[in-house]
């Protein structure tokens, strides 16, 4: 088995590394300068390795970066630059401050506030997991340690309080609803926020180099409704058609009660987080009337959470998820910058759109959604589906005729939301399906049902909402 | 203790706090931009949190950071520069590197292979631990890392097969005396190289900005002959002022005989190790000649050392020390380049300049060396007294009339050596003072026995030396 996993290793690597050799020996397409198309050979080579999973995308990001640089393709600093980009620190940021959320104990005490409010029955408790998970969203941008860190703790005591656990044949009588929801919800809520997963802000930066410009704010905006419609629905749909044989939790109620007066009343350290937490909110949906940009007041932010205790130097440098991040997203935006420096984009773009130039875009924009959507089947990660395929698409579509807005949006809703079509899409999804309480088959029936629920809402509201409030 | 420890935090971050805001509130000095010299208040309020030990250095980077920004007094994209800073890469890849030279055991069957050769006596034992470390030092920037992982476990190895230990009171036998050597040794190794203590590439950069040019293959022909002749003559001196009570040790080298057995042949990961570290000692010597930058080079062999499976991506995310040493080394590279660019480090050479010409530098320059090297008495930290005081006296030498490249590498070897005076002046010190093997009075008279004999090697033969190969 390890030895499998060592060939298997090389042979990816190879495959990978023979893809980019084969274009970089190739000539380049007229109008594109060689060092873009070398890098373009790069960047496809680190596409397919990363797809294939080679290697952790940490790993692959060196090799790429390692490659670039004695091939003379980018610079020292050109190669480096993405580590000092400010999205990715925004990221890497949002990263330790979450560390904060769940360390003081915020997160789960948010977390029995809404059982306690909603818990009566297994369709509230539902809602309550899912009205956490939003709630945090916005300043956990790994919906990763949002899904493990915070709801599958809560998902996990809540089952196990029912008596209904896979070990012991009971999932269904509550933890399997659970479950489901939790995971179609995460999925949901890391799109509604640019903070709320890794991958967003990089689809900001690819849209901004098609010339739709994003903030924190017009962001949030534009998921509120199909995101409050999507997250209201999905758990209603999931009861009528998956339901829990357990339907009143009298119980989940006094557990909440029980659990909260454990915990005591808010302490000192609760508080800072909380009010560092509504500060941080409120700047970056505030973000242009303060006129301070979300990585600024991410790192007053975090310096408060330093200086007052909250969180302590050995907490920051443990938080591996923050500089793994910082790695491979750095990496892959720095590519993707230089492909545009280099004109590789503009050149793809300008081939595309002379050919396609009159074709029915309504038609061409519905296809080209669904096609980006459902090829998420063929993708263990958001962000490698994002870094693969976001651009071309947008480009794609623009040159259709879509309006970039509604292209720039729809994709970048679409690339959250399809996570939640296999047990292994994005983050949460091994989490939760590592639960055992939803079989394999189920999870993908249900994975295909909500799938068409969240394009309808995403693609028929969203887009009539969007048009209502001006953003095309 | 806690609660002391806590108030002594904050009494300290409002000092640093007040003296920051006294200078951005006074009037900047004829002929400084006001960005200028409110960056120099950050800066001087920095440095005295750092000095002061308020909070960690990396806490500390983040608050100074957070400060710059919210009073726009740096933009987010200068802020952030020191993360993308070559220099900063080169620590960090190094860091990553040493993993792989601890990990795969290559440090401690190097340390065993000295052992073996020199082990008959006490003096060639610690010969043998000298040789070790000064063989891993290109490739460890971390002192502390090698001091910690590679050398301190076989000083107490041997300690303990020679039954000399603290808490039998048997110290003198020879454990005294090899924590000695080993500890005055670590501060000579780590001044040879460019790549052996993480504060050198600062160095490099402050003195580049002085106009001295230093490369990886320059400050180690400049550190080869005093550095060596320190490393012969320090563990003479202190086997006559501080002789170990066992002085043949036959037992050492069976005991290194039978640790290489036990060890076996040099294993596949070894092998690829050691070839990397062969490739990038060769690489770095030969910067001018390969026309590669020692980052490149870095990045290629960690490359080598991820995709051959010696160093896996769990590893490098949790390699702390480099992910502190990124924040902080970068902050405080980042702040020292920007008072360069906004003009303050010309303003105050030139104040100086104004008020110094005409005296003598030879003398000048041998008073300023001494206060350098002495005033670290009040430091915990190479570095903090590096961002302190290298660069204002530098400028000032120069200033004096003292030729810039003597200069430069005098303060460059002395913000090494002078680790050695205390047992909190660098990082290996608290782990060596720390076995109880040497009474503190034993370590401030060695210390500053050693400090003499290191003066006068550097100051001397030093500056003889860099005349003779032509650099002033």
């Amino acid at each position: 088995m390890q030895m499998w996993k060592q060939y298997r290793k090389y042979i990816v690597l190879i495959i990978s590394f023979m893809i980019g050799l084969a274009m970089w020996l190739s000539p380049a397409p007229e109008g594109m300068q060689e060092k873009g198309w070398h890098l373009l050979a790069i960047f496809i080579s680190t596409i397919v390795a990363i797809i294939m999973q080679a290697m952790p995308m940490g790993a692959i990001a060196i090799v790429a970066i390692a490659v670039a640089l004695i091939t003379k393709t980018l610079t020292l600093q050109e190669a480096l630059s993405g580590f000092s980009n400010h999205i990715i620190w925004l990221v890497v940021l949002a990263f330790f401050i979450s560390r904060g959320i769940i360390s003081t104990g915020l997160g789960t005490r948010a977390a029995y506030i809404f059982m306690r409010m909603l818990g009566k029955s297994t369709l509230g408790l539902s809602y309550g997991m899912i009205a956490t998970d939003l709630l945090l969203a916005p300043a956990i941008p790994s919906v990763t340690a949002r899904a493990g860190g915070i709801v599958y703790p809560i998902l996990s005591g809540l089952s196990k309080a029912f008596g209904s656990e896979a070990g012991l044949g009971t999932s269904r009588r509550i933890a399997s609803f659970l479950t489901q929801v939790a995971f179609q919800g995460s999925c949901v809520t890391s799109a509604m926020f640019l903070t709320s997963m890794a991958g967003n802000p990089v689809i900001k930066s690819i849209a901004a180099e098609a010339g739709v410009v994003i903030t924190w704010g017009s962001w949030a905006v534009a998921s509120i409704v199909p995101g409050l419609l999507s997250l209201i629905l999905i758990p209603l749909i999931i009861y009528k058609i998956y339901p829990p044989e357990i339907k009143e939790t009298p119980q989940a109620k006094a557990l909440a009660h029980q659990k909260l007066k454990e915990m005591g009343p808010m302490k000192r350290d609760e508080w800072i987080m909380l009010s560092v937490f509504i500060l941080l909110v409120g700047l970056w949906a505030g973000e242009s009337f303060f006129k301070i940009a979300p990585t600024t007041a991410a790192m007053f932010g975090l310096a408060i959470l330093l200086i007052t205790g909250v969180l302590n130097w050995k907490d920051i440098l443990k938080e591996e998820g923050a500089w793994d991040t910082m790695v491979w997203l750095g990496t892959l935006l720095m590519l993707a910058t230089y492909l545009f420096n280099f004109g590789v984009t503009g050149v793809m773009s300008q081939k595309i759109m002379g050919h396609v130039v009159g074709l029915n875009w309504v038609t061409a924009f519905g296809v080209l959604s669904l096609v980006y959507y459902f090829s998420h089947y063929f993708f263990a990660s958001n962000m490698a589906h994002i870094s693969a395929l976001y651009s071309p698409f947008l480009v794609l579509m623009i040159a259709m005729g879509t309006p970039p807005v509604l292209a720039a949006l729809t994709l970048a809703f679409f690339s959250n939301l399809f996570g939640s079509l296999t047990h292994y899409g994005c983050g949460p999804a091994p989490i939760f399906f590592g639960t055992g309480n939803v079989t394999i088959g189920d999870w993908w029936k249900l994975g295909f049902i909500i799938s068409v629920v969240n394009i309808i809402i995403w693609l028929v509201v969203g887009s009539m909402w969007w048009k209502l409030v001006g953003f095309w």
